[in-house]
């Protein structure tokens, strides 16, 4: 049930690199190259965490558990290109998008600490990783979407939808951790392989899509950056 | 005794973050953001340290003797913050902030590598760990102070200010550590946590506040960047 | 006789340091201090690695064979600053910088990978992180030859030969680890050591002279970027 789910993120992960990695080479301005080469290596390092998973590799018994501590090797780097995604369309300053690379940092190496952690101080770092997760949001409900709205008035609604979306997928995350065996044991090792492997996909290859999508609507509001602006890019 | 500085480490970090946290909010412009973000993840960073530590975590017995190793993971990742502090200010051009932080990492995984390793191949680490730190007070003595002089030729004395407290306050964690069980022995568990502590709490929050100062010093000698430069940043 | 090649490397590195930095603080301007700057980091990571594996640390017995894991660590410090070594020099976009180190990072995280594994584990990974270095070959020979020529046409001829130097060297690291004991063992320990060492010269100390040669080329042929475009560096 376990190597099922993963094998079907080695898949999924791989057909996603393959689709961004051919529209990163046939991209028509440095624009949607930039796009669609974050988005590939996104699915490229998940393709590789799946693969090694799907191998037996990447995980050992900590604490009386089998523990994939793999995963978070590969969100810490997957992760950033992903905030990457939505500071590029938002062309957001750089003070906000290191603020959130850092809380992403904080969240990610926490929310390790507390997998690897004994009850009861699991909980502990779990609660600090959602106070940086709690920051993340705060980062992009204000400062972010105020910023992308004020450069792109007209494609305001499509900003208030990226958001949502990636909000909901990320919340989703620490609820399966919760329920996994590592939290209150309600999922099995199955189900929070299902889980994470549901949420991977959505949150990778359909994020990327969506952020395709929403460099389209962009375009089309012609709210594209001027070419002066992307020669620093 | 070791136990109590860990949680005053816990309790002062936690402070100099909702402290810098504030401030970052804040901030008038810019620029004070900036400066009060970097300060506040510095803190974040050391508050994580000092929990996971009096937690029990990030420490093992190697060659024989208690090792925080988790206090050079950190320092790996607050350091650089450190410099980014003092270049910011500065107006530091791209080489010599490099090259800060080259040495800085050199600097840290050799001093780990120095605590790590059986003697008498530690103290071979920790000479090329100070070589490293040398290169450091080359690069802030001479380069880092005349560009930041020359661009700030009416606060040039505060710079001084800075630089000296800088040089002072990490000069004193290598004789701290040749000072306590990994080196000499002259400190027992006990002295190294408080040395350690006490230093990392001026360093981080006290240092922070001088920063802060300092920027208040440039803003009053109307040194401050211009705003063209700043949407760079 | 894997001693005697790890002190040889040890010497040579310390050597290169040694001639770059001195360059680096002598250099004629700031183009030529970047290049040596950057060139010594790279011997400096490099002489800490011999450093270390000469006094016998950085090595473990993994899957029954002695495996020096150290060299991965440091390959990942060092290789990225080669790769900007070539983009500088090529004044290349940011697009093609960040696929050429995302790739860079992807094949020796996946040759850790294969190093550390079974057999034939192993394997699958060494294919992977060969694909990697494929994306490398790719990048180098196409988007980064055709940029660095259009915007230096009369150096076009010296950036072949820095691409094809540097293709031909790191071909040759995959083709020693398929030789080693890691791969079919065709080569015993010291015959795997001697090919690393002498490789290591090459690509590192060796390189670093022929990109220095090239930034004399480009200065000749006066095709060096303009002032203003230095400031931004």
């Amino acid at each position: 049930m376990v190597q099922l789910w993963l094998w079907i993120g080695v898949f999924s992960m791989t057909l996603g690199t393959i689709f961004f990695g051919i529209g990163a080479h046939n991209g028509k301005n440095q624009q949607w190259k930039i796009l669609y080469t974050l988005n590939f290596f996104i699915c490229l390092i998940a393709a590789g965490l799946y693969l090694g998973m799907a191998l037996g590799q990447g995980v050992n018994i900590i604490n009386g558990r089998q523990t994939y501590w793999l995963r978070f090797f590969t969100w810490f780097c997957s992760t950033p290109l992903l905030i990457l995604d939505l500071t590029f369309l938002g062309r957001t300053n750089l003070l906000t998008t290191s603020s959130l690379l850092g809380a992403n940092a904080y969240m990610i190496i926490t929310g390790f600490a507390a997998t690897i952690s004994p009850r009861p101080i699991s909980y502990i770092w779990y609660v600090v990783s959602c106070g940086a997760y709690v920051a993340i949001m705060y980062l992009l409900l204000k400062p972010y979407r105020e910023e992308a709205a004020s450069k792109h008035p007209r494609s305001k609604s499509a900003f208030s939808k990226l958001v949502t979306v990636h909000l909901i997928l990320w919340t989703l995350y620490p609820i399966v951790w919760v329920l996994s065996p590592e939290g209150f044991s309600i999922l099995n090792q199955g189900g929070e392989a299902m889980g994470y492997t549901l949420l991977d996909i959505a949150s990778k290859v359909g994020f990327g899509f969506l952020s395709l999508n929403t460099l389209s609507t962009i375009e089309k509001a012609r709210e594209l950056a001027p070419d002066r602006q992307m020669s620093y890019q």
